[in-house]
């Protein structure tokens, strides 16, 4: 089976090259006449191969409706436990078998995967499909498929992909596991037309039941022997009817599906998927702490929710828990005046118990603590504040806490509010941590500095009430070794720490999340978080969208943001107003695909030093630099494999 | 209803250009909160207008997925009589209503159209209704939507475009014509489920009968008195089945789908459409001989036909009656070795009843005799052509006769190959016309001419065995100046033509049908040749796919080829695997709007001169130059309005 559609399509034609003619010219390809003529559009008649290109590709690669096919491989996936890995699975139609404008439906069915000694990996559990949904064109929303068995409809000429992903529990026995994907062509769902025709049926079942109680009532005065034959005649008439078309054949007795499973089982496109799963148990808590952004006000407005109502409050824990599986540290927030941002790990307060759920939970690196105060600083809110610090300072989970009070202060004035901000915060809680952002210095200082230095020169005008120096990413450019002159500026023996952000900039080639960028781009956001050497990492938002006040309402991207930016799932509403659970875009399991990087990459500079890791991550060509890595997912595979190996059997 | 849908988009967004913050920013639009957030999927509830944009654009319009939406206009059309119009209506989710990643399903209904004194265009017959579907990513696929009411499926943040023409019969009443077409957003079609449920319930009523039939069994035997109490408790069975809600409604007796609809249909968004029918009829013979070739070889490969087989003549029929259609005279072409072509408008011989049916039809403008021998020259060939020019060369239709025989010679001894048959021809019949394509100078001449030059000098080696020397547009690039050289070159006393064609050149600005170009860009092909002068036009091919076995096979273009070069008409199979009749596509239409603009160039010339049309061309902005053209569909209408009016009330 391993190339079972071989046929595959070259490149897209180029502009000018030449050829022509009526006839096919020099790439006559002579496609084998596999299918019969007449019988072409019977999916059942034939294995699905002659219908579908069936492909795999990495998931880095951004497989859009024009993609072309290639032959069909095994997927072999590495797994640690505790990571999720993902593939895609392509598929295209050959030619047409359904109708209404569509090439036609395919069945997708999943397995579990099993190792030899019995281990399982669900479908439905840590096996997953979804379907990739094109955002602005751009393949990006991955929408739920129904497990283990799917149906999706493929149009004439576009290709589509399936997202597969295996998340492995921490306690997963390591171990080879294999299990199959089959793809197999089938019939259009039924339709109106099927309901129609048993509408009818109905009907014609109704005049014969109709004319049978005419008869039965017409005799019920006459004679024994008249009862008797018309009895009789009812009785034939009934079982007549019984075993007419109508009622003769139905899915409440047969086992008809089963049959057809069988038959249309034999002429699926079979994709073997072997996961090797090794010993190592990634972190639980992150190495790197990684503050992600949900933004309050887009709940309150597109679903609708009354600020603090318990709608609200379960709005909020399912976006919260949600998140916290892509070992992000979610943190919610209001945007007020001027930029200063109101942000929040926990709705709850101190002394509710969902906040030591919540705090203490391992998967959690860090943790917003609201201070309240910045958008409203009456006395009230500011005894809130000290009351929660009297709590929270307490705790085992203080270490996780920071404050993140003003987004890109500017001017002196805003870094005198910062200061008095800081400055109640460290009142009661003097080793208090606050996260200030920056991609600039003072606006309004000397001007005696030029424009980057002043930049460098932030930390003593926040000192020391920013212990978390968090800058832009884009300030940078393609210069790593300006990193050294931002932090040299920086007290670590003071608890002082540098963080990097990516928001709008940088763009080009450099790594970060918008929508059309390569899938490595992507995921190298946290390759350059790790030769960099940061601590830590911000993401402003995840569900920043234009404003709506409708669940199931279009998603517009910002205007004046690049696509995708504070974007990173999808209200699943939009592709089924049934469903509620978010839908993640591709970028977010890129970047979780990249915080996992960074865990291979912490594991092996554990074992050999980080010099060493530092060398295996140019020597397999994955990353240089933010203007030099890998658009090949090979070099990510190569990496990956050699710290399994290496740990597997130290040298 | 002129502006039911003002909260339309802006332009998408451009990278770099500030804003950020989680707060929406400066551009906060302020949706009126028009759905109720429960309610908000039930679309039977809500005016469609707060589920779907709907706005028209014009026929030049390229309506990708991402096309922002506009305000609703109304639709205002001009047609001559003779005449096809088009306009698209595009479509996009505000929100989501359906399910199965979808937005929802809309219902489009199309009135006929009707003007005062009771004349009609009638939806189905004049009026139709396309889905613009892409094709590599572009709109151009048209595939028909059932009228008068048809179903589309909306996705989530794509737009969907509809295509309606209006093809006014040449013995229409002017007048203006008015309808509607209404646009509802509706449930998602009965499902499987629906299927299911009608299934379970004759399983009950089955089960139902059953127990009828058990108890009418087991009294034939009792007493008179038990019989009669049997039949009653059958009769009030019965009476109770029938009135079950299995059986009690069903489509066969009540008109539920009328109550439905009157529902649905006052939430409908209703476009109104206005038809301006003006007293011109365009010439039922285009002024412009345009003739497109249809692979044979095609049809034969693709729908398995044996050549000569009955299926073969009905299949070439079906083709060249649906391309007539176009303002087009199709010939039948099937490629031999160094370019020779046979080519043939009608697949019968000169005798059968069929030649006079194709060749004295009034739409075909002119016809391809076929040259048996350009493939075999046996002399049994020879005499097959001898018998068919003595019969054609005595009838009215043979002054549109003409022969193709090569295609793009360049070299002396093809000129001398065209020289041989040319001679055969006109031994039969001395005033027969020869076709012959090129681009360039012979590649074997002494080499002492500049490339333009030898081009120049082809006539001067292919007279008098051609009359008609047809060259490619790609020639003369931008530099319209050139034609007056090449057309000094000619002996129009010697019945000498100038014709021109385009296929893989040219490219960029130029005016061609490739697929991405402009609508205008298309378009144009024609107004070129209007304003050039040429006295006709080749295309290569309409159906030129990459090889294929299989009707329903996906259309894949040849390599080498600019996509869309060769191809303008889609097989339908590939959209429905039912569906026997060819798709056209945007490109085909945009083709014939332009053959029918120079109808109207001519008629402006018939009234005021050739200068006068050439200077209306010019001043609406609408064509300069082949590098020079309006890409606004605005200008189109000023020029077509402008004849309009000078028609009616000439000055």
């Amino acid at each position: 089976m391993q190339n079972n559609n071989v046929e595959f399509l070259g490149p897209p034609p180029v502009e000018g090259v030449g050829g022509g003619g009526t006839g096919y010219g020099w790439n006559d390809t002579g496609l084998k006449p596999s299918i019969d003529f007449l019988s072409a559009n019977d999916v059942s008649k034939h294995p699905t191969v002659d219908f579908v290109h069936v492909w795999c590709c990495p998931s880095t690669a951004t497989v859009g409706h024009q993609e072309p096919p290639r032959p069909l491989e095994q997927i072999s996936l590495l797994a640690a436990r505790n990571e999720k890995e993902s593939v895609q699975i392509a598929l295209r139609p050959k030619l047409s078998w359904g109708g209404g404008g569509m090439a036609g439906q395919v069945q997708i069915q999943c397995s579990d995967f099993c190792s030899h000694s019995g281990h399982k990996l669900q479908v439905g559990k840590e096996v997953t499909l979804r379907r990739v949904v094109p955002m602005l064109g751009v393949p990006d929303a991955l929408v739920p498929l129904e497990i283990p068995m799917s149906q999706i409809g493929l149009l004439p000429g576009e290709t589509t992909a399936v997202w597969m992903s295996v998340d492995v529990p921490p306690t997963q026995p390591p171990g080879v596991y294999t299990g199959e994907i089959a793809i197999t062509a089938v019939k259009p769902d039924a339709d109106c037309s099927a309901v129609e025709k048993a509408e009818c049926q109905k009907v014609e079942i109704k005049r014969e039941l109709q004319s049978f109680l005419m008869q039965a009532e017409a005799v019920i005065n006459k004679s024994p022997q008249e009862l008797i034959e018309s009895l009789h005649a009812i009785c034939e008439g009934l079982q007549e009817l019984i075993q007419s078309p109508p009622l003769a054949a139905n899915c409440g007795e047969t086992g008809k599906m089963d049959i057809d499973e069988e038959c249309k089982t034999s002429l699926a496109v079979r994709l073997g998927v072997h996961i090797t799963v090794w010993e190592f148990v990634l972190p639980i808590t992150p190495s790197l702490p990684a503050v992600f952004g949900i933004s309050e006000t887009v709940i309150e407005d597109r679903f609708r929710l009354e600020h603090g109502s318990k709608a609200w409050y379960d709005s909020l824990d399912m976006h919260y828990k949600w998140l916290l599986q892509y070992r992000l540290s979610p943190f919610f927030c209001r945007w007020g005046e001027n930029m200063r941002v109101l942000t929040y790990t926990c709705p709850w307060p101190a002394d509710h118990p969902k906040a030591d759920e919540y705090y203490g939970d391992m998967r959690l690196a860090v943790y917003a603590v609201p201070y309240a105060p910045v958008l409203s600083s009456s006395e009230t809110a500011k005894e809130v504040v000290r009351r929660e610090l009297e709590i929270l300072k307490t705790k085992d989970h203080w270490k996780k806490a920071y404050f993140y009070l003003w987004d890109e202060p500017v001017g002196l004035d805003q870094y005198e509010s910062i200061r008095h901000m800081a400055e109640e915060i460290t009142g009661t809680a003097p080793d208090a941590r606050v996260l200030t952002t920056y991609y600039c210095g003072p606006s309004d200082s000397s001007g005696a500095l030029g424009s980057f230095e002043a930049f460098l020169k932030v930390p003593t005008f926040l000192r020391p009430h920013t212990q978390i120096f968090c800058t832009s990413e884009w300030v940078l450019g393609g210069r790593e070794e300006l990193v050294g002159e931002i932090t040299k500026e920086l007290q670590p023996e003071n608890r002082e720490e540098w963080w990097t952000y990516v928001c709008m900039g940088p763009a080009d080639l450099h790594p970060n999340l918008h929508l059309g960028m390569r899938g490595t781009q992507q995921r190298a956001v946290m390759w350059r978080v790790w030769k960099e050497g940061g601590t830590g990492f911000l993401y402003w938002g995840v569900n920043c969208y234009e404003k709506a006040n409708c669940p199931a309402a279009e998603i517009r991207f910002r205007q004046g943001l690049p696509p995708g930016d504070g974007v990173l799932f999808y209200p699943g509403e939009v592709f089924n107003p049934a469903s509620t659970l978010p839908v993640a875009s591709v970028r977010l399991e890129r970047l979780l695909s990249g915080m996992q990087d960074f865990e291979y990459l912490q594991l092996y500079s554990s074992m050999y030093g980080r010099a060493a890791a530092l060398s295996l991550l140019e020597k397999t060509g994955m990353y240089y630099g933010p203007e030099r890595y890998t658009h090949e997912h090979g070099a990510i595979e190569v990496m990956r494999g050699e710290v399994y190996r290496s740990y597997r059997s130290p040298t």
